[in-house]
């Protein structure tokens, strides 16, 4: 019972994930019983999951706790910030939710593509907007990103005040947005943090992040110069980016056609808040873009990461309905590549080329600028929060390390920095921080079709092997009366040789297959065919591999009749 | 008969591989009956060719054309220049070969894994050597790149001089190396080049290449200030690094070992030919290196790129026999990150990261430097050989596109320059270059275990399905006489679901099945097994569908008894 009254003093930060990994980002707040916790978002997955969709929170910590959960208070509309509210929200047992005016608009349409869900209570909160959640009095306060309606948040807590940035950059030239506003995160700090926790994303990078006027400038130089139709890929979430080509393409005398669906979706929900800005008769159906000289077009677009199914692909590979690339058109990779992503962009940028198109990258001029604090501004916040305990937040270890080592090297002592990872819990104090022995479950719950967290490691770990060598069932009749084979056994192979050039390959393995059930089973008495069923598959899978060297998953399927 | 007396006039350059993309080089240069070869080298697979080893050139165009080929010339030993040497050296009738002499000696070392290989016949050239082959006098000279004894070729034939560059970069200050012979390559130019081939994996990326000087001096950084063991990792065929290191541990008083298979054979190889000096007693074997202090051991070895089993993934997964990190540890990643690796190098860091070390990598300081001329060595290039025409080689199409813009740029006209993809023919004559309409077969020709060419885009697409969303086989066995399914049909599924906790799924899907058989079947007559699979097929495709949002691969098997 001791324990319990002294844990009542300490406030408990549970990531259940978000930290080792950039994406899935959600975060519990707990003093006594209430639970406060910081969005729900996931990620996408690894190389070696093939066939998975996204990958979401693991919530068993909170299961037989719903009724403990105060609200949940949402950063931005990024879905790596509230894209698995869908899946998750009604285990959640359907919470009050808090967000800007964006974010709400943002996570309400995306629930359209799942109609049994429950509706959701979304609260719009804007800047210095203050609500009261259990013990927890939270002010949210508008931050710089690449997407509008960004809010930090400071959580007043009967330990002290916490910290929550965001993701963020400072910027003095934002795109419809206000700049920076430092005077009230001054007033925030002066106001006595406890506890920092910032966005890492940026902290390996050095400098200062580009202001998105510098880009505006750059891409500018190239409507300037185009005397085609000018296509510009980007993320269907990149708001900001999409309002300057906008406003490019207004000054310059274009029409603008946006194309992909989650960009078209965002458009339509931005455009009704004021979130982007167009004049009548600005915005036009993609169809129509062709009804118009090509100086005077610009088509936006998703596809910049050279997505297979997304609109610049399809133009690429001559399958989009309206558009069809020809020589003088300009066309603006105006992202950066997500890791991982590098091959597929430059075989759409080969392709590109190939057909005579001018292609302009981020690595040519600055023409994308990240979403995220760089190491400058890392340290200005760290200054002006001046708090006594900090925890890193969002992204890989390697960031999260370097930026406590920023922390550390700003005269922050080590012992009031935690580099946690998801599942382990952070008590905080007003005189210390600590971090509990026992993690919680935080591991992956991945979602593939409709099924959510039932894809595990078996089912991953087969799919790896398929995918390597591929398969090969052999399927054996055996008479019951005889113990012997019936006919020759079937093979179904699939993903291993090509069969019709491997005829004498299976007239082996049948002969092979044969022998084995014939020896292990034609003796007469009881026949172990579990036995049986190993021996074909240890023997064929050796004499498989000594003829190809490959392995392909081997399947037995013994019937008696 | 006309058209083959002007034919007789023009050299044919025929890529059949290292043109819009990165790897697999190798070049014909053909005139009359006489055919040089250029490099045979393989390159590593794409993301979407699941098992596949390596891709290698097409030789369809050489069938029946052994005895022509009057040689083969390698520029340097960089499997992407040698590796397909065991796959297609036999096949091409084994010709005479010629190489520098360390290339030589990797070439010949690589056989050693293939046993039943007939004896290379190689010749060694050195710097200003020349070898008449057929109507070709081929003149090797002195390149700088980042491995030892790279050489240029300057082609002489009846139509005019060809220069060939090699991959290579312009060094003042290489390691263990003579610095770029300017002098020479002026003679080259002054002599007259009526077409130069060169290296464009440089060609989008501004400046100049670092010098290895600089790298040195990074690295010295590192040794200078480590108080614990270095632990370097990077390329096993970047020898010049590795000697940079060996040097900078003699004059910190290290030992070194070096780990890694191909890493230590490409070690001993140079170190018995003089490329790689290291003093008595530097060299030990790993498992001696914890003999040692901390702060006198270096460990140079293999898995800079997160390569699962290369050696610094399994010190980092504690797999490793005699290396286990502690904290003060430095490792170093000496090498950059090959598109598509960025992921598992990132996971790699963080694991390194969370064992206390100290990481270094090339984003955060010079230790690292490419071995390609970057645009302002390309136009010194240019400059110096002043051809006539030119060809783009070694690179993705977007670095040969950007290479032949630079060349237009420094004033070369239009027609004189050929951006050709693999398998096209460029024709050289006196007064011109022309393409030649019909391409020669260059696609894919990939490796798996011992299957040369035999894994083609059926199976390849089977894997990728396979991968996806798993497998489903539906085995039913048909009683002759009555047309009805016998017992329950047996179902193998991988992949696709967790089938302990999808019993009722499977129940549900036998049910059908049986429905399915025995409503085509059971109606007396010939059954059409074929349709019957058909509908199997669909509509369990259907219903799998509806129920989970997964298309596993379905085979149905049906046997009659």
């Amino acid at each position: 019972m001791i324990r319990q009254t002294v844990k009542q003093q300490n406030i408990r930060i549970i990531p259940l994930g978000g930290l080792g990994e950039v994406g899935r980002n959600m975060t519990l707040v707990e003093y006594g019983r209430d639970i406060l916790i910081i969005d729900i978002g996931f990620r996408m997955p690894e190389e070696n999951m093939p066939g998975i969709d996204f990958i979401i929170p693991n919530i068993s910590y909170l299961a037989g706790k719903e009724k403990n959960i105060v609200g949940v208070v949402f950063t931005h509309g990024h879905y790596d910030h509230i894209g698995a509210v869908p899946y998750l929200i009604e285990k959640l047992g359907n919470p009050p939710l808090f967000a800007s005016g964006l974010t709400k608009a943002i996570t309400i349409k995306r629930q359209d593509d799942f109609p049994y869900q429950p509706k959701l209570n979304i609260t719009v909160m804007k800047n210095c907007d203050r609500v009261r959640l259990g013990c927890f009095e939270i002010e949210f306060f508008k931050q710089n990103h690449n997407i509008a309606d960004n809010m930090g948040l400071v959580i007043k807590t009967p330990v002290g005040n916490l910290v929550h940035t965001s993701d963020f950059k400072f910027d003095d030239n934002p795109v419809n947005d206000l700049p920076t506003d430092f005077k009230k995160l001054k007033t925030i700090g002066e106001n006595g943090v406890l506890l920092l926790m910032a966005d890492s994303t940026g902290a390996e990078t050095e400098g200062h992040s580009l202001s998105e006027k510098n880009i505006q400038e750059n891409l500018e130089e190239i409507f300037k110069k185009s005397e085609g139709r000018i296509i510009a890929a980007t993320f269907g979430s990149l708001i900001n980016r999409i309002q300057q080509l906008i406003s490019l393409a207004e000054k310059y005398g274009r029409k603008v056609a946006v194309d992909g669906y989650s960009m078209r979706t965002n458009v339509e929900i931005c455009k009704e808040l004021g979130y982007i800005k167009a004049q009548k008769g600005t915005l036009i159906p993609a169809k129509e873009l062709s009804h118009y000289p090509d100086n005077k077009a610009l088509l936006i677009c998703t596809g910049a990461q050279g997505e297979g199914q997304a609109v610049l692909m399809r133009i690429a590979n001559k399958e989009h309905k309206f558009i069809e690339l020809k020589k003088g058109d300009a066309v603006i990779f105006s992202s950066s590549v997500i890791p991982g992503n590098e091959r597929t962009v430059q075989v759409l940028k080969d392709e590109l080329y190939r057909q005579g198109v001018n292609v302009y990258h981020y690595k040519m001029m600055d023409i994308h600028a990240g979403g995220h604090a760089q190491r400058e501004e890392l340290k200005q916040m760290h200054e002006i929060m001046k708090p006594k305990f900090f925890l890193p937040i969002h992204g890989q270890y390697s960031m999260l390390f370097n930026h406590a080592k920023l922390a550390g090297e700003m005269g922050m002592p080590e012992k009031n920095i935690a580099v946690i990872e998801n599942g382990q819990i952070l008590n905080v104090n007003k005189k210390e921080i600590s971090v509990e022995k026992k993690p919680v479950i935080s591991n992956y719950v991945m979602v593939d079709g409709l099924g959510v967290g039932d894809v595990g490691e078996v089912v991953l770990r087969d799919r790896q092997v398929l995918s390597k060598d591929g398969m090969f069932v052999i399927v054996a009749i055996v008479d019951r009366n005889t113990g012997k084979i019936r006919n020759s056994p079937d093979i179904i192979s699939r993903g291993f040789v090509y069969l019709r050039e491997s005829k004498q390959l299976l007239a082996e393995t049948r002969k092979k297959v044969v022998e084995i059930v014939n020896k292990s089973a034609g003796t007469g008495g009881a026949v172990n065919w579990v036995y049986v069923k190993d021996n074909i598959r240890n023997k064929i899978g050796d004499f498989l591999y000594a003829k190809t060297e490959r392995r392909p998953m081997i399947l037995p399927v013994v019937i008696e009749v």
